[in-house]
């Protein structure tokens, strides 16, 4: 699909930084979301005023880096929602990128561009973020392989913050073999040929999700269990995931508000409505809110290292729908992006991390099966991801 | 001072509309703030996304077709604060106009761009808008005479609503005798050449506006008492100004969130923070503040009632302070609209008149002079203005 059409990249930012020579990577194309800092090119963050207000980086961000130094080239910066606050991708100062899986269709956000980028053939690989499901639901809406990798992890030195506690560095690709050698790289960890010997079905995830996005996920879901074996039905938040998702809800906007209010009182920036809205709401949570968020995800914590002892892994829908249409009014997009994060918060909440694997077409449109792991099992989720392709 | 310096108008707005032959404002030239509609081309509301999302208005507003009938000459639309929300009179997508007379101040707003056409000789009336000071507080920034008239009077078709049991079609102008000619058109009203008996000195407005401010107005004080001759010092607000004000931003902004709900609701505008907060914070204000400020209103206007008997005016400083510096963040900012508030609420809880005339300067920059009348006096209040420039 040509690059026009797509609508992937930060006007003028089709920068070319080639790879360094014989890395593992070498031959591989990628993009930035412009929340990495790139040496020389402003970091837009999605909004006009921010790059504005901003000094150009003199160097590159840690994933940026990482990926040229392992041979990759970088060939663009990507449209990210605006602050990266937002989840399906629409960008009222960039304009919303295609969906090329799900033509009018949002492409998920808010690495919204990358995404794009990556499921229309314009490069192989592109760098993401993930606070609350930035990685996760544009590649369950645009078919693609994603990773929200153990948060604390990777180093996120260049990579704009948003809420420290849940920010991430991900990354997405069209083939699991594409995505284990980026993986690879990027956690400095061999994709381990051994998968895990349990699997947990998240039964409160599916039952949450529409039902035709957990029937369109079982033939998968029945691989997943004859590749691994043992499996057991279990509930992933007693408390409810409307809990977690409230929790996750408070502790985010609040740590955003955090980071952006010096901006905000300075330069008074243009943001679209439903982002000034969020921050704003964010900055009025009381602290009694935010000190029962803390104890929902101390418990949280705890569920997930229950659940995930070695050995185990879980999985659920990445999304509980395909993607949306483009251009809903907010009465639409409000509650699609609530019913969102409730798939979603677990990973800002706990750190756990999570690979989105393409999992099924609902009429055509992509919708993701994700596999979550105890902290620090980035490597076997993307094994899983591998295995799946080669058994499929 | 040349247009480009002066950045008054929306850019692409320079029309050319000639005004009738033979009416008595031939000869004089005009610019219409960017909330009236002017056949044919895009009504922008100071706002991108307004512009875009409403049709481009088919028929001049009432007042552009008022001016151009009687022979003025319309010559471009002005900048304006987002949807007039705004006092101070930057704008974050257009730019915030220059103030001809205070350079590196803010023009005062929301009426900026037109204030800053005529005070910078550009054309020789502008016409504005003015629900809580948008006429009067540049008017008083820019060294201008200024006018809002009783609310109701004029027909505001074609002006793009805010709050409209406060929204006014005003209008500037550099001298008294044009002010006067523009006026008597406007108001379908002769200029009388009677002056009020009685004179009433609002002392809590002298006493909140900064020292300095009340100190520079003394000798047009003095001149105008000279000029009227009975003359007593009287509260206009037992209740305080700030009460007043609590009660004008508890019914403007919730008027406002349902003017503009719908659209914000179905196009999720780009705003800047200010006025997204604004509005946000328009739609949360409970019903029983909204009961508590119409009770506020009903005493106000029988207080105005009371000290404006057939006869009476009152006068007060047009804002407490001269325009202040461009720029300055949301900390400095929102204090500063709060205290211009509390000396222009009275307009629109009450709906009395008001002519904010030059009143002084204060090192170099001015600051207005405001005469109040009882509903309907309109045109004696320009006749005040007219006998205090003669008699200055």
């Amino acid at each position: 699909m040509p690059d026009d059409d797509v609508n992937a990249f930060v006007p003028g930012s089709r920068v070319h930084i080639d790879g360094r020579p014989g890395g593992p990577l070498s031959g591989l194309t990628f993009a930035a979301k412009d929340l990495f800092d790139v040496a020389g090119h402003p970091t837009g963050g999605g909004n006009p005023d921010w790059a504005r207000s901003n000094p150009v980086p003199a160097r590159h961000a840690w994933a940026v880096r990482k990926l040229i130094d392992a041979g990759a080239t970088l060939i663009g910066k990507t449209i990210t929602d605006e602050v990266s606050l937002g989840i399906v991708g629409e960008n009222a100062f960039y304009g919303t990128p295609v969906n090329p899986r799900a033509p009018g269709r949002v492409p998920g956000g808010s690495s919204s561009g990358s995404a794009a980028a990556v499921a229309a053939g314009l490069c192989d690989t592109a760098l993401g973020t993930d606070t609350g499901g930035s990685v996760r639901v544009p590649a369950s809406f645009c078919g693609l392989y994603g990773i929200r990798p153990t948060h604390g992890r990777l180093p996120v030195s260049g990579m704009m913050a948003q809420a420290p506690s849940s920010d991430t560095t991900g990354w997405f690709a069209r083939d699991a073999a594409t995505f284990a050698k980026v993986s690879s790289v990027m956690l400095d960890e061999t994709i381990p040929p051994a998968l895990p010997r349990k699997l947990i079905i998240a039964v409160d995830a599916f039952g949450f999700a529409d039902s035709e996005a957990a029937a369109a996920l079982q033939p998968i879901v029945e691989r997943l269990r004859g590749m691994i074996g043992e499996t057991r039905e279990e509930v992933m938040a007693p408390a409810g995931l409307a809990e977690w998702a409230r929790a996750q809800r408070t502790l985010q906007p609040s740590e955003a508000w955090v980071t952006f209010k010096d901006w905000i009182e300075r330069d008074n920036p243009r943001f679209a409505f439903s982002v000034a809205r969020n921050l704003l709401l964010g900055s009025m949570i009381p602290q009694s809110e935010r000190d029962w968020a803390e104890l929902v995800r101390r418990e949280a914590r705890g569920r997930m290292r229950y659940l995930l002892r070695p050995g185990a892994i879980l999985c659920l829908p990445s999304t509980p729908f395909a993607a949306p249409k483009r251009g809903e009014p907010l009465s639409v997009a409000g509650p699609q992006r609530d019913r969102l994060l409730c798939l979603c918060c677990h990973g800002g909440l706990t750190g756990v991390p999570q690979v989105s694997i393409p999992g099924a077409l609902i009429d055509g449109l992509p919708v993701g099966l994700s596999v979550v792991g105890g902290r620090g099992t980035d490597a076997t989720l993307v094994a899983v991801a591998a295995a799946l392709e080669e058994h499929g």
